[in-house]
């Protein structure tokens, strides 16, 4: 007898959650048992940005967690194959006001994914944006861009480009710039927090693709994000667009760098991230 | 009887690699044995360059590494305490041409920093470098400033800022921009290598002095560094001047987060650098 789904549930949550679950694992130690999700497949295992969420997503649930994220890094060993998987938690050092996480994502004993994340309870100081919001039209005044259709994670985002968007699969031109500027939120709406941040720091295709004008093998090795936004920004935010904004310093030996900004649709600096990326061509 | 010291050693050894000099633990299980260095003391703790150029160098040293860095985080958890530290450097994965490595500083058994890497055996690839080098003047033509007397670890570097220099101890206007531009090298000379590139990722003062024209408690929790140059970038640079730059996109809720380019002295970029740095005022 097959099992018999909830439908309340099953209406009610978003692909996002559910792509991110984890339960604790029976062996109690901090770790938590996942699932890869088809709605969130890449070319080579699921899409880097919902990894990177789930990893977070096992601290957001852990009972000793202290504060919000401020930073974290994920580093991609290898494909996550398809089925289940394990993410270990643990805190590494948990001071006053900051704590620091050491995570690794396994399966089959395999270190699939390691990362380190720092959480800390956030006051009030003098603040400054210092990188201000381009001066773009609004996101209805923009077209939602459809992503090719053999890109399965990105028919969880609703993407209007305004700069650099992905080149045409039949030949497009090189481009001297490695820029990237689209509005972008989760589809079907979502309200933004954390994991789902995190999510979107990864979402733009590779920058190597632009530049050369075609598509080739290349994977992030490893990604960055410093999250400047608090619970009250995030709320502040909902489910509207964010502006995300990418581009590369350079290029060479096999990979490139990725740094990029992700503005509220208030103008409000809500991320910085970065990344490396492998590249072969 | 004291140690008898052998002065031919003494007189050879750059004090930055007595810094990060590391022997193996008796424990034998991938662990090193290093000892702060009061040349490279800070105001709470040893310099944070000098704390990742130590935790690169165990992997350097380590049997089992493969290829050259191309990303490098460092979380740093708790000041390192004058003394002897622990390093514990584990390759959490090895594929065909990259490699993971998880490596942890401790001290008493408590974690001081964590760290991950991630190496790579480069080939030759397309190549370009989008973020060119500033048209500024030459290391000759800037002068050395030197920096306050009591920061220790800065007298092993030679400085000649460009701009956005340190401020006054006595006071000093604030600043609407984050940007400091120095020609910066190893003092006494140094063949540059990937720790001495490391430690000089982290050469720049907190950018809220710059901001608000004063010093307040600050410090790095994480670091992030980006490798472009391969060994023969950095055989080309030998102990010339580097140009480094840094600015901040954001500031707010007690952190901001530093961007940061470090090209060699004829305009090659040899790393991109990202922290998110603490803050009191």
């Amino acid at each position: 007898m097959g099992e018999v789904e909830n439908p309340e549930r099953v209406n009610r949550e978003h692909p996002f959650d559910t792509a991110i679950a984890l339960k604790p694992a029976d062996t109690g130690d901090s770790a938590y048992i996942g699932h890869t999700h088809p709605a969130y497949a890449n070319m080579v295992g699921p899409y880097g940005g919902i990894t990177a969420a789930t990893l977070l997503e096992a601290v957001q649930r852990h009972p000793e967690r202290l504060g919000v994220p401020v930073s974290l890094t994920v580093n991609y060993a290898g494909p996550v194959a398809d089925g289940e998987f394990t993410v270990a938690a643990r805190p590494a050092r948990t001071n006053r006001s900051t704590q620091h996480w050491s995570l690794e994502l396994t399966q089959d004993g395999q270190v699939v994914t390691t990362a380190t994340a720092v959480y800390a309870v956030r006051r009030d100081t003098w603040a400054d944006t210092e990188t201000a919001m381009p001066d773009v039209p609004a996101p209805a005044a923009t077209p939602v861009t459809a992503m090719p259709e053999y890109v399965e994670w990105a028919k969880n985002y609703e993407m209007r480009f305004l700069d650099g968007a992905v080149p045409a699969l039949d030949g497009a031109p090189e481009s001297p710039d490695s820029t990237t500027t689209l509005w972008v939120r989760d589809a079907p709406l979502r309200p933004l927090d954390f994991p789902a941040l995190t999510s979107l720091c990864d979402v733009f295709y590779p920058r190597v693709f632009l530049r050369r004008g075609q598509a080739m093998p290349a994977g992030t090795v490893s990604l960055t994000i410093y999250f400047h936004a608090d619970d009250d920004a995030l709320a502040a935010q909902g489910s509207s667009p964010v502006l995300a904004r990418a581009r590369s310093n350079r290029f060479g030996h096999g990979y490139f760098d990725q740094s990029a900004c992700l503005w509220g649709t208030g103008g409000d600096l809500l991320a910085t991230t970065h990344q490396l990326v492998y590249f072969k061509g």
